[in-house]
This record gives C-alpha cells, sequence and structure tokens, in this order.
C-alpha cells in the first residue's frame, strides 16, 4: 500500500522524513523551474531515486490535486494505538476530542509538529479522518507526526494519566490561565471542537483545566490557534525552566 | 451603502457591534429553530427591528452564500488612515506585511480582536483585499476590529515608532525568542506571508527583531498562528506585571 503525496511543501517534507523509503519520486521534466530542480537535488540527496515524468502523467496521478510538478509514493502513514506510544519526562502529548474539520485537524497537525509536541491522539469516531485535505492543511507536516487513534477519549486520558502525564484541558470556563501551571512536566493538551468546546465526560477525566487569556470583544480562538498558543507557553515555560536545562541550552521539549 | 452579513456567527457579532444601526435584520421564519429565536431575540434588545422572512429571500440577498436563516443589512466598515488612529500606554497594534490569503487575513482579524489587539494595518499594495471571504474566516470579528489601510508599511512603521510604540517584527532568523523582549509598553507586532517572511525594508523599519520558539522537525507556522502566538505573550506578560495592573487586576491589555 502507497499514498500518492504531492505539492512542493508536501512532497518536500516527505523526503525529508522518508528519503530513501519512498516508493517514487516524480518530479516535472520543466524548463527554467529552479523550485523543482532544487527539489530533485534534494531528493537524491536524502538517497531517493527521482524520476523525470511530464505534467500530464503528474495530473494523471494526481487525481487533479495541485501537485505544482511534484509528487511521491509514500509509505502508508503509521497510526498508533496508545500503549505503543512511550512517554519521557519531557512528553508533550496533543490530544483532539472530536475535532471534524479536516482543514483544522491538519492545521493541528502543523503546528504540533513545529512546536514539538510528541504525540497527536484523537478518538476514531465523530473526529475528521486522515484525509488527503488534512494532510494538505498540515502543509507536509503530517510526515513527521505521531499519529495515535484511539478507541474513546475519557478512557484514554485515564492512562495517559497512569501513564505520568498531568492532563490539562482548554476550557474557556477554567478559573486559571494556562500560564499559571506548571507545564515542564510530562503532559497532554487537550482541545475540543470550537464550536462545542470540551465534552462533559472528557472534562472530567482531565487533571486540570485552563484557559487562555481573551482579552477582546470576541472570546473565541479557533481550536488549532488555541492548540498553537498552549503548546508555546509549554516551551516557554520549558526553555526557562533551569530544573531542565542550564541556561542558554536549547530547550529540552522535543 | 451597505453591506451583507449572513451565517449565525457573522450575524451575532454584527448586532453585537452595530445594534441599532443596523439597516436591517432578517431572520428566516421557520419552525422549531431556537438559535434562530435566540437571535432574533438578541437583535430586539439589542435595539434592531427585526423582520422574519422565507427562506427564498435570504437565498437571493445572500447571493448563495451560506446564511444559516440569518442576514443583516449592516453599515459599510470604516478603514481608517494612520494618522487617525490614537495610542495609548497598551496600544497593541497588529501589522500585515503583504499577506495575500484572504482566509488568513480573516483568521488573523479573529484572533487580533479576540486577543486584544486595538488596531490591524496592512499597506494597500500585493494584499489580501477586504473580501467576503475575509469576513467569513474571521467569524465576525471583523465588525468589532479597528481596521487601518496605509499607502506604505516601512513609513507606517517609522510613524508608529514615532508614537512611542517598539516595532517588533516576527522572524524566524531573528537572535532573541519573543519572550524575553518586554511586551508591557505601547507595541506594534508585525508579521510577513508565511513562504517569504518579512521584505528587508519592512524588517530594517523595526526596532527589534523575534522569533518564537519551534522545537520540531519542521519549522514553519502559520501567518495567523504566529501572530496570535505573539498577541498571547503579550497578553500574559502585561497580565504579569505588577507595574501595570495591581495584582488581581484584569489584565490591562485593551
Amino acid at each position: 500500500m502507497s499514498r500518492v503525496v504531492c505539492g512542493l511543501q508536501p512532497v518536500r517534507e516527505a523526503i525529508r522524513a522518508h528519503g530513501a523509503a519512498l516508493l517514487r519520486v516524480l518530479v516535472e521534466d520543466a524548463k527554467d523551474a529552479p523550485q523543482l530542480e532544487a527539489l530533485a537535488r534534494f531528493a537524491g540527496d536524502a538517497g531517493a531515486k527521482v524520476e523525470r515524468v511530464r505534467r500530464g502523467e503528474l495530473d494523471k496521478l494526481s487525481g487533479g490535486a495541485r501537485h505544482q510538478g511534484a509528487l511521491v509514493l509514500a509509505p502508508e502513514l503509521t497510526v498508533v494505538e496508545l500503549d505503543e506510544l512511550t512517554f519521557t519526562p519531557t512528553s508533550l502529548v496533543v490530544v483532539l476530542d472530536e475535532l471534524n474539520d479536516p482543514q483544522n485537524f491538519g492545521a493541528i497537525i502543523r503546528s504540533a509538529v513545529a512546536l514539538g509536541a510528541t504525540a497527536i491522539v484523537w478518538p476514531e469516531h465523530r473526529s475528521a479522518p486522515l484525509s488527503p485535505a488534512t494532510f494538505r492543511a498540515s502543509a507536509g507536516a503530517v510526515e513527521h507526526a505521531v499519529l495515535c487513534r484511539v478507541p474513546a477519549l475519557p478512557d484514554a486520558l485515564s492512562k495517559l494519566h497512569a501513564a505520568g502525564l498531568t492532563v490539562i484541558g482548554l476550557d474557556a470556563s477554567a478559573d486559571r490561565p494556562l500560564y499559571e501551571h506548571p507545564l515542564t512536566g510530562p503532559i497532554a493538551l487537550v482541545v475540543g471542537a470550537e464550536d462545542k468546546g470540551l465534552r462533559r465526560p472528557v472534562k472530567a477525566a482531565c487533571d486540570v483545566l485552563a484557559r487562555l487569556p481573551m482579552n477582546g470583544p470576541i472570546a473565541s480562538l479557533n481550536a488549532s490557534v488555541a492548540l498553537a498558543i498552549a503548546l508555546y507557553e509549554t516551551a516557554r515555560q520549558r526553555a526557562a525552566s533551569p530544573a531542565d536545562a542550564p541556561p542558554g541550552a536549547p530547550s529540552p521539549s522535543k
């Protein structure tokens, strides 16, 4: 089984993540296309064999999606189960409670990977699937993500708690802002769909609830934005924490 | 001149922002539609006269856009010039350098309003227009925003600096992370298009450049996410700053 990935940035990330493990790497044989030349060199340097093809072939293989002259056949994404995850003192797990917008799902994967999340967990029911729309919205970040689908969220949160993680739910009605909570230990950050927030049993399974400061006349953030802010706050606290890192050392939140 | 706003959330924000100044408020006369009943009550309480109409009329007026049974004719958005802006010790101005994606523009307006930005400034050339796509992506937040279009960005940044604001450019290659900069005084946060970053003359017109921490295998955030993180960091510092607010007081970053 393989998976079509197309477009300059998604292909670049697929090459970076999989290198020689890619099944095929196809780059349009175009004149005056320095970005495509650079991409072909990048793939070659990563140990992949590059095929130069005509635009028509890419049009066919991409099934109408925007390919920008680049397409790879990549291994299927691996989706693990919760008990396959391993945890460290700097684990930073992102948990999505019934996020059903594929764009938002992809945007969350992008921010989660960029800001150092160690895994992304979501329930199999009533969630957006891992669709091409999600891959595209992740701008290639999905290639680097540790993805974990679980049967039920409250149960998964209990297991994360039992594994030593502090489970923190983002909830606009919480008493305390997120920055008042210590985030330097292993944590899971739980975010809900933006129209509904966290479901009651999910809230109940959280160790703490925390809100983000909202000073403006509207009090609603996009779910992917709220999560990115929480991941940023975690990275900030960890970089500033002398217990985890000597001054000047890179942040330990890998 | 008036402007069609449709959809439950955009209409709710238009009512909240404009109340009796709305030219028309149309709500579908539907059975078993508690959200529409609540919206009609909300409009009435805000001093607006509500017309109950058939779905077909809304379909016609919305020109095919998704209206969810609610539509208002609102006053045109006011876009001010830079010298019409006034500044205070807690001014928090957002500046966009040639953001040309209407979705991103709308997402930025939404986060900026929710996180307490006092104005949004963009250059008239090579920027996304204030289109219906932008309004929709802002989820109604545009009704509350102070919008300011300028002829040229470097010149506008010089004027913001002269008005006493510290002009901070978000730049992934900057030496210091944003959280090492004091953000409690009046500031302008400048963000570039995600594929290009800040243009050279724009960088040169900034007082400082700052980066966001990115610990993951990809080092790229969506422009609206990066800006939201910077606004959050500002709100966090201001809430924590005893110079600006006595302990326990609400954040002054209005």
